[in-house]
């Protein structure tokens, strides 16, 4: 079913009010009267529409019903991914979107080759959430998430410990994997995952990260690529939470 | 560490004997008189061994010791996926190696938007052996996986439903998820898991997989594309089993 995503507050007496581009959109796709499409207020909630008799243009649009997104997971997961090249970023952008993030976290690390300045970096978050937009429409979310930058590597980890569960994916870490760091899961609401760069983390990274309390996690024996790693980390997060089927 | 892929009849008397194009890549990494490396054997040993004094070159080098590889999963996953259009497939190929397939098998269903001729399915098939290939040595896998392609998809669903867990992922089973697939985890020693084409399975595809014995399995509420289902399956496959960290 097509799906439209709009903010909430177009969002009134039984009608919801389509942007332009949505409009162009509806006509692209041939949407016709009596039709029933989805409009996501982007904030969990879908509505079962029809076109206005009144507007068959799609200005307007009447609601039919209401629920609450079914493709919003449980748990509130924020994947903080270190800068990568080449277009890495947008698959790991359209897949942790798929998979279920709710927000995704670019950040700069010791061992990152391509560090953005100011100019390209606003280029490629503008490029980043119209590619996580996309992703949403696509795999039915309930949310758009949003795509944004840390200043720096310690803002970051501050942010990133302040979840229930602040996992940090560490490839020396050989004990602790995500099924023993996710075992008491009834009491986990927020989690994040941070990944690093092609070259890995610089031991005085880990430091930080840990004694900012975050728990360093292994993927296993296996060396995952950058752009595999913040994937499997949120695929298996999903699975152990009921989120990727129960 | 730099880490080459040999045949097991190469390996013995305490030698392990290189192909020209190791030897080249040798001599590329500046691999010189000393320095240890990694030589498998393709079949789950790795061996630590350094250049032979009397042979520079590398043609043969001499074994210090043996282990069992430690990239290899205690399950072997073979991963069914349908042809799908452009270089997804590439894509599905090095993740699924990453995360620790044992094999690969490509196959036809009614809803393929690309399916090659002959010809150009070995082309696509030796591409693929390529980057599995580059993949296991990368993730330090301990055998490289195959790739192939089944004739029919009945020919796909006739494998893939002789394994211990045979997982048929399919967009509208709603109830079973991977968790409770895989629930007795102990008896598990082969899964398959089977992905669709970008259309979904028609019915008729779906009768035969479950009249062969396959299990249907969701993958949550989230529609995932087609080359990212494969991966999301794999890593919860690979996680509940223990197998991505403990």
């Amino acid at each position: 079913m097509a799906r439209f995503f709009i903010t909430a507050s177009n969002i009134f007496g039984g009608i919801a009010y389509l942007s332009a581009q949505d409009i162009e959109h509806m006509r692209v796709l041939r949407i016709r009267k009596g039709e029933i499409f989805t409009v996501c207020d982007s904030k969990g909630t879908d509505y079962t529409c029809k076109l206005n008799d009144d507007d068959p243009t799609g200005a307007s649009v009447q609601i039919i019903s209401s629920s609450p997104s079914s493709g919003e997971p449980s748990v509130y997961c924020t994947v903080y991914a270190a800068f990568s090249k080449g277009d890495k970023m947008d698959t790991v952008i359209q897949k942790c979107v798929e998979l279920g993030a709710s927000e995704i976290v670019v950040f700069p690390s010791v061992r990152c080759v391509s560090k953005p300045n100011d100019a390209a970096l606003l280029k490629k978050l503008n490029r980043w959430q119209r590619i996580a937009a996309e992703a949403a429409k696509q795999s039915e979310r309930g949310i758009i998430p949003q795509v944004s930058a840390a200043a720096s590597y310690s803002d970051a980890i501050c942010l990133a410990a302040q979840a229930d569960a602040a996992l940090f994916m560490y490839e020396n870490e050989h004990n602790l994997g995500i099924n023993s760091a996710l075992k008491d899961k009834s009491k986990i609401r927020t989690v994040s995952i941070v990944t690093g760069p092609e070259g890995g983390f610089e031991q005085e990274e880990v430091n930080i990260a840990l004694e900012a309390g975050m728990v360093s996690v292994s993927l296993g024996t296996r060396i995952l690529r950058c752009e595999t790693a913040p994937l499997a980390a949120l695929a298996a997060v999903m699975c152990l939470t009921g989120n990727l089927g129960g």
